[in-house]
């Protein structure tokens, strides 16, 4: 007779367990089509359980179609009719591993500084307000409070004049680049900068979106090839290039706006991280000169905060705010109210702009002492440094033959997360550069770090 | 002379305001290309600042290339070529305002229960632990205590085995159903539940992806016209159809597998509110019963915790693992660590079961009470009660003959927010029956409620 064994330390309820077993047993044709079930006394009895135990079980198996009843009979198996047995070997996918690196002068870090206990005193001040907007959907756009900071902190930071209600806060910036994909439609081509960064085109290709890669000049992205494409929009960081750390300077900016205009196309202004120029003030985005409507900006708190932070946003122009709401009006806001709100505490009052600036203070500090090692290191003769004001990475560029991807191999093999400014151009290429991202440093493995960069160069 | 005005209560930098001046008035064009500007002294005098103040501001018009200096000369405005002026009128657009209803029978509100003090208890132990992963950018998947914490959830609550390396968390569901378009190409044909959630569609049309909409039997989606169109994908919700509460039985779920796996196709399982079930336990999901790797289920926290949270999660069939790490592995996780770790928390310590059970309790005595005063109600005679335990609303049938239209014109001029039938139908149609959903009432609000129906329906 059909039998079970109840393990003892049971973490769910006995119905379920015997219901899940027979259920399994039908799944996987143990049990026949049609074949009787053990009568609810019996069964109890056999499997030393309640009766209410069967009962509970073959209701549920009843109410999902796996047994049928015949009054006075008693439990069949239902005739079910199953796809075939599975053919295909079942693959596995592990988690895959971050690598481990002695050193890392690759990846973002800023997270290192993130200001703990003043962050967790603004959750609990915002958690004990028990606001009711903690609770409700956020609207479309991104909740008012943290729309409204962001707009407060654009003009005390550079100048911007942005209304809260053209601003859009979403789940990061690939998300955003998605949104504008679906906005701006499937068929209007792009413009990138090359080099540049790499993410971005991964999205337009997921997406069929047709795009040209445009080269740069030393003020940034190049008007003949962009104004000789079919592209419309282009997207540009021309705060802070990265990575060759240009700043475009305002005739370029000029002519760009003129472009977009001419074209009625429009201009992607990506300034995720102006807020980390370690010279001067931040430089006035495009957005701000533009006055006809054709600046899309984009920024970031996910490199100003902490990478765990998922949330950006944009700034829309007004022309395309109807459109926004006619074509995208549908999608819900992607981040939750609970972290905008806190974020918009945390900007309101003040903290955001004391952690920037002590942060900026603090690479600046960390480039510097990590200059000095490499100038007094025995490389430092066959090195040329460059951008070093350019944000959290320089360039370096050395005088070896060794090829882009032989040097990459070389650091790997002793332990150097390190990335070529070839990487980062549509083509292959070998540039002798380096692009140093110091952000992950500590003052504790600087002279490591000139130690590995010593034995990869020599 | 050029000069400017500093109001008293400036929050810059005097060197930010005068060089914002100056740029603007360049910009505008009031100052010419070519003209010189006042000697640093002589203007710091003039504007009663220090020097330094002037000097800075000159220094980031420098930079910004806005003018140029002349050594020995002086200052002048740089000769900018500036895009036409603007000529088209812009327009503003408000942020669009919540329509107030004296009594909203259509919005899916779970939220007024949420536990806030063992969530703000679980947010402090999280953040006093200080854990590094609460600085680092996610994993892509999610972070891995939040997907051992759903996997294990699924497991207690419906038996489900699922390994954490094929959860993936992201930014609400909408996000993933982009994901999903990404994932499974832009070509494929989609079928979609005729009535069903109307979002899913928008999302589609945004992407220009091809759908059918298929009808339903009183078992669920219909075989013969799936068979017979050309669809790969079916979008559908077997536990809980939504809104007309169809639980599909085993043998339709079944014939849906041998579909699926016969077209080498995907079965896309909604259990959004599979967890709000009023009677007996919820459903085995499809995704438990395939054995060929053609499932891809989904689930929200959303409907759950509360609106205000933009977390939902998918589980991908073994086999589209390796294919969302070669085309989709780029894209970073859309939702915070910090987020994601207090959720995990909340279902490791047993608070989301409790949650669920005591939400269900709630919506149950809730729903009784609106029933029982539904029964003594004048219009009980005239009307049907359909579908009371599929879940936060159940259907209500009546006989007069206003159209669909009209009844919603009603409603909303005596203050009642409502939804019919039809609207989740593809065309147009009038089904004299309302979707009732019951879970932003309270018992204090419940007489007003019937009265306004009694109202609309007399």
């Amino acid at each position: 007779m059909l039998t079970y064994t109840f393990p003892e330390n049971l973490h769910k309820p006995m119905y379920l367990y015997l219901y899940e077993n027979i259920r399994n047993d039908i799944i996987n044709q143990k049990l026949q089509p049609n074949e009787k079930l053990p009568s609810k006394r019996t069964f109890a009895k056999n499997l030393d359980v309640s009766l209410i135990t069967v009962e509970n079980a073959y209701n549920q198996l009843l109410l999902e179609g796996f047994i049928y009843a015949i009054e006075k009979k008693g439990y069949y198996v239902s005739p079910l009719e199953f796809p075939d047995k599975p053919v295909i070997e079942k693959t596995y996918i592990e988690d895959t591993k971050a690598e481990q690196y002695r050193i890392d002068l690759k990846t973002n870090s800023v997270a290192e500084h993130f200001p703990f206990s003043t962050y967790s005193k603004l959750m609990r001040q915002v958690l004990s307000s028990q606001d009711t907007s903690l609770l409700v959907r956020p609207p479309q756009l991104g909740c008012l409070q943290l729309r409204e900071a962001i707009s407060k902190h654009l003009y005390d930071f550079n100048g911007m004049n942005v209304p809260p209600n053209q601003i859009i806060i979403g789940a990061g910036s690939e998300y955003l680049y998605n949104l504008l994909i679906q906005l701006l439609g499937h068929d209007v081509i792009y413009a990138l900068e090359d080099p540049g960064h790499t993410s971005i085109s991964k999205v337009y290709d997921i997406n069929h979106i047709h795009y040209h890669y445009i080269p740069l000049d030393k003020y940034g992205i190049m008007l003949e090839p962009l104004q000789h494409s079919s592209a419309k929009i282009v997207h540009i960081s021309p705060a802070h290039h990265f990575p060759t750390g240009i700043t475009m300077p305002i005739q370029r900016r000029l002519d760009l706006l003129k472009w977009a205009n001419e074209h009625q196309g429009y201009i992607i202004e990506d300034d995720y991280d102006s807020e980390f120029r370690l010279r001067g003030k931040p430089l006035s985005p495009l957005y701000q000169i533009d006055q006809h409507d054709r600046v899309i900006y984009m920024n970031t708190f996910s490199k100003t905060l902490s990478p765990s932070f998922r949330m950006s946003y944009m700034i829309l122009p007004k022309s395309l705010m109807s459109l926004f709401q006619q074509k995208l009006g549908f999608y819900a806001c992607s981040v939750s109210s609970f972290e905008q709100i806190v974020v918009a505490e945390f900007i309101k009052q003040g903290y955001f702009e004391k952690h920037i600036n002590r942060m900026r203070h603090y690479y600046k500090l960390l480039r510097d002492d990590f200059l000095d090692a490499l100038r007094q290191s025995d490389i430092y003769d066959s090195i040329k440094i460059k951008k070093e004001n350019a944000g959290l990475h320089f360039l370096l560029e050395y005088q070896n033959n060794i090829s882009d991807i032989q040097i990459k191999e070389k650091a790997k093999a002793i332990g150097l997360n390190i990335s070529c400014l070839s990487d980062f151009y549509h083509k292959p290429c070998n540039l002798y550069t380096l692009v140093i991202n110091y952000s992950g440093l500590s003052r504790d493995n600087i002279s490591l770090a000139i130690q590995l960069l010593t034995k990869l160069l020599k």
